[in-house]
Order: C-alpha cells, then structure tokens, then sequence
C-alpha cells in the first residue's frame, strides 16, 4: 500500500475550486484504503488469532468502545474551545489522539460486525435521513436556532 | 451503487473453508463501499451545504459523538447478555440500531477531519501496535487471564 | 467521622423484616456521611486550593466525567454477565471500581455546581417524576415488556 | 422537608468572607438533603415496588448511566464554551440539565449499590488519594502544565 509513506495528519489535500476561480487552501481528506471492510476483515482475522471471540459479545464490545471514548475526552478535557486541525497541540498528543480514535473505530467496526449490520451501508441510509431531516433549503441561514432543527 | 438493493442487515456472506474441507457457515461482511473517505467527503458536503461549520468544532463533534453512543447504549441497556446476530432482536430495534451505530460513525470521521487525523491510515498504524502488543503465539491458549494482556 | 474505621465495602447491613416472620439477608446501604454538599464543599476547596477553578469549566468537567465514565466501563468491558456484588472479582478490582465510580460522582458534583443545579433537590424532584411516569400498579407484574414502560 | 420551597437552581448561598473583610459573592451550594443514603434507599423502594431488580445488574445500569450521561452530552454539544453558572440557558434547558444529571447520579448510585461499593466512603478516601497526588504547595503557581499534574 503505497500510502503508508505518507506520515499520519498529513494525508493528500486537493485545491478546492472557488466561486471566484482561484482556489481555497486544500482541504483535508483521507487516505481511500483501508476501507470499513478492510479494517473488518484485518480485525477478524487479529481476534481469530488470538482465539479472543469469546470475549467479543456486542456488550463487551460496546463497553470497550466506551472505555476508549472516555481516552479520547481525556485528551480534550482540559483544553477549553479546540481550533480545527489542533494548532497548539504537540505532536506525541497529536499521535495520541490518532490511536485513541483509532480505537473507538476498530472497536464500533466490530461491534456493527457481531450485531450484523452492514455499517457502510447503514451509513448511506443515515445519511440519507438526515437530508431529509434538515434540508439545506431551509437550514441555511435560517435565523432559527440550529439546535431546534437538530431535535 | 448496485450494493444498496440489499436491504442492511443482509451484506455478503462468503463461504469460509476449513481444515476438514467442509466450508463453515459464512462469516458476515460488510459492503465494500463507501469507504471511510467517502462518507468523509459526503458529510462535509453536507455540512457545508447547511453552513454547519461553524457549530462542528472538535469539541462540539466529540459531544455529539458522545450523545450518540449514548443512545447507543440505551438500545443495549436492560437486555443483559446479547448474542452475536443479535438472535432475539425485532426489525425496528435492529433498524434503529444500525442508525445509532451509523451517527457514532459519522461524529467520529468528521472529529477525525477536523482532527486532520487520517483515520484510516491512522487505525492500521494502530493494528501494528496491536499486534506487537499482544503476539498471538503468546496470547492464544494461555492460561494467563485476558484482561492482563489487555493491561 | 466514626464510620470511617469500616474499610470500603463493608457498610451497614441491617436485616429486612420478611412477609413470613423470617429477616432477610441484610440489604447493602450506605455511610450516612458525606453528604453531596459535603462533597461539593470538599471538592471546591480542593479545586481553590489548586488555583484550578480557570481549568474547571461546565465542558472541561463534562469531559472529565466522560473520562472516568470509560474507566468505569474498562473494568466491566471483558466479563460478561457481572452478578450483584461481584461476587468473583478480587480486590484490587473492587478498590479499583470504588475509586473510578468516585471520580465519577466527583465531577458530577463539580459540573452540578457550576451549572448552578442544586444536585440533591433535582434528584427528588426527578425522583417524582419518574414515580408518575411509571405507576407501580401499572407496571408491576404486567405482561408488557419493561423496555416499552422505560421509552 | 422544608428546602423544597425553594425552586431549583436558586439554593442557598452564603457570603463568603475575603482577605479584605468585604464579603465575597455568595457561593453555590446544594441543599443539605436528601444525603447519598437517602438517594440509595429511595431508589432500591422505587426498584422494589415496580419488581425491577431483575433487569438491574451491575451492567445494565452501567449502560443505564453511559446513555444519561450521553443526553447531559447533547445538552452541551453544540454550544461552543460555556460559562460558570450557565447565564445564557434557558429556563427550560436548565431543567432539562438538572433531569439529567439527576438521572446519572440515580444510576450511579444504584451501580454503587449494586456493586457493594459504599459510594460515600469511597469518595473521601479517594479525596485523600487526590490530595496527596496533587499537592497544594507543588501544584499552585507552578509553571508546568496543569495537564502534567493530571496524568
């Protein structure tokens, strides 16, 4: 996977076009690989080695994903209000922030997978939802209040 | 996206050979899209669409992660032990399972995003330590306790 | 403060008066002190002491429980089923629940008074409502399923 | 019990002398009643009387108390900072707030009590624990980080 190279926080960011033809400052994005399937499938095959399915029910599953939930608030717990992108962060709680997210995502893939559900299937469908939900036509600019539409 | 005429819940099962030549009952996976920069690129469409920006600050995303796998946790609360399948479940708590499991996701990519962490290259960085961590000729069939390895 | 000379754990079990004549083992219950107000009282001078009211904002300490939510939830993430008083878990494990179940009610205390809510009155007075919205003589014994009555 | 007269969030506060002999804003603080004991006996009445010990296990009012401690969460995510006091909230936020802390001290309590954790006690014993982690003297006025002290 040629990606690797490229060290973590600083994966590609495309020119983004403006209204005014020059270009916004690139936007951050992800690597395309692994997918959600990938990382199911890499998961599995690390619980299966280690003969630990039997530790693996939905609720362990949910309260270890809750375990690392709660790491990731710890490292935001005493900052106040946190810019995009982390200026002001050193780079060992930068990296420490990457695993703990990671974390939260190895244990959600598994716990979607010993549920059955499809989760980047399910994802599409939420999202649909949500269009729905909150349509931009009438969000946007609206001068009620953003929380009333999120309830 | 010719994989979304299966309904969610029902994704691919492959047939898993085993060491007797018989195939065991095939494993549960997820679709192969979108992939975690798809759902990426889709939510900051539409929170860009929505003018949403401005209320999705790190701290504020890692809130509203917080709440979902709260709700999360309300669909588990007083079922006690819960089966891989979820055996016992009705449709509706499934569906609204599969949403709930879907809104973590969606949080935890946009926090990564405005993290400028690369989530999924950042979570095979995290599977390499896992692995180095708890070696699997050491961790399978021990008769040392789990939970130590997991310390 | 006397009771103080009981180690954790072991607090006052007075026999329950049975239908039949008979007591009933002694149920569990609490060291009648501190009280809440003892506890926000303590924890503000521990936190005035420290100079660290500037750290200790409503999000700042929201986050912290969060935090030690997560521990909570890392001591009971691998066990499965867990019975009343657990029954199997050595003590260091106990000692570890006590300290992680205090740090969480530490910061509720602290995130209660700093949003001004009067945690022992709100209690009561949610106490009323949740006596309303789940009549004993409704719910006791019927064949509805206890989820239904919870949503 | 006469407090009740007072409407929450408007508890007693006392003038707090100052070095220079005036008198301090008065300070919050809670009501004297009703103690954890009190919160204890209250709710194991209201689980007895509905039949409900049955559905509660140490786990399922663990994940009782992460799905409160997720609506206190939603209460707060899309606020950006908040200040001491809450001033910009609405009546009825405020309430909604004091609901839901209410609800994950009930559960906590009941986690406690069902745990044979004796929560009172355990919280002054892990008070001693803080004080000596983080001492007065060393900690006040120091040029390191705040976060160091934490971890």
């Amino acid at each position: 996977m040629a990606e690797r190279e490229t060290p973590i926080g600083e994966a590609s960011r495309s020119p983004v076009p403006q209204e005014n033809g020059l270009s916004a400052p690139p936007r951050f994005s992800f690597s395309a690989q692994p997918t959600l399937e990938d990382i199911r499938r890499l998961q599995a095959q690390f619980t299966d080695e280690r003969d630990w399915n039997q530790y693996h029910q939905p609720r362990n599953l949910l309260l270890a994903m809750v375990g690392e939930v709660g790491e990731v608030a710890e490292l935001f717990q005493w900052k106040g209000e946190v810019a995009e992108g982390l200026p002001d962060w050193p780079e060992h709680e930068r990296k420490q922030l990457a695993q703990e997210l990671s974390d939260v995502l190895i244990y959600l893939v598994e716990l979607a997978e010993k549920c059955h559900v499809d989760l980047p299937r399910a994802v599409l469908e939420k999202m649909d939802i949500n269009r729905q939900k909150y349509p931009a036509s009438k969000v946007h600019g609206s001068a009620k209040k953003y929380t009333e539409y999120q309830d």
